[in-house]
């Protein structure tokens, strides 16, 4: 989104996406109110819808900021660093599962963030920008291993990738089938399988 | 769900759940209203909103109701038979991210079908015992490939089908990407890789 008319102010930019991420994973979806963080925050109401027209776009920046913490790790062992960089995806997407005091299999927070994008133009772009960044930092682990030869020369990367983060939100979005780091273990193990340069023995 | 005081007539239902797909379809979620469903069938609103209480849970009746018509071959081929059958789950996907003339790589209704299974505990139970029958199906076409040794022993057949049906849904419902009978052709090839008895040539 553009900043309007004068520059932002980045440390209330901070301070209203802190108040809203607790707000979210106190109370789930439902429970965050943009005019309750504007009071939380001190910031008068017309600034924060200025800047978030709805609890859609500031329940998305809140996910943004999390997810930009989000390293990937190149140890030179492609099976570990996988594992590694599934399991921090399978342990965001189950905080935003549990958000709100939720158990169970329901997708909750993650399924309600799955719909902003669906239902605003503007969201949806910028949920796929960052999510074109995350999978661009998977193809370059996935090649570098690659090119060392740790994975066959002729691997399609991107659908290799799709298939590892895509078994995750399955579950978590559709089937509502626990993900933690045994399933991306088995999740790795089984995708790199058709990746691996060695013959399986 | 239950039915509640005298039998349902499956007819009423047929015809009900016909109108709001083709409202769905043509408008969109944001364009089906229960009230208007009711109005087209010529069925009381009461009698309508008993049965589904919110527009959400019509409309995931009305998935249910599409998707029960997708079966799965067993040729005896599972490389062609997994890829007829994503095939049809991407298409299916693609009709309901087009839904109400919508172009471009948003999720569209999709992503409002995640959405309430993931906010009504009753729509999450039954959008989760749908795929689970799903997921059944195809884990037996797995298994019968299995022993007849097209694919190997020790394979993990709930992670296969996570791979494949799951990099289809993070397409459409994450990062916007297209999925086709091409794409299905390369996801099979690169998760079946690992799971054929046969070395890679």
């Amino acid at each position: 989104m553009t900043p309007r008319g004068r520059p932002r102010d980045t440390q209330v930019d901070e301070r209203v996406l802190r108040i809203a991420a607790a707000l979210i994973f106190e109370r789930g979806y439902a429970g965050l109110s943009i005019d309750e963080v504007a009071e939380q925050a001190g910031v008068a109401k017309t600034t924060l819808y200025r800047r978030w027209p709805t609890k859609d776009h500031l329940a998305v920046a809140v996910v943004a900021r999390l997810q930009a913490d989000d390293e990937i790790t190149d140890t030179g062992d492609i099976r570990a660093d996988l594992v590694n960089y599934l399991e921090k995806i399978a342990a965001a997407l189950n905080r935003m599962r549990a958000a709100g005091g939720r158990e169970g299999p329901s997708a909750g927070v993650a399924g309600e963030l799955v719909a902003a994008a669906a239902r605003h133009e503007d969201i949806g772009r910028l949920a796929r920008e960052q999510y074109a960044r995350r999978n661009a930092m998977a193809l370059a682990l996935i090649e570098r291993a690659r090119v060392r030869g740790e994975l066959r020369a002729d691997l399609d990367a991107e659908v290799l990738f799709d298939q590892l983060a895509g078994a995750l939100y399955y579950r978590v979005l559709i089937t509502g089938a626990p993900v933690d780091r045994a399933y991306a273990e088995r999740l790795v193990s089984s995708a790199l399988e058709g990746s691996l340069t060695c013959p399986r023995s």
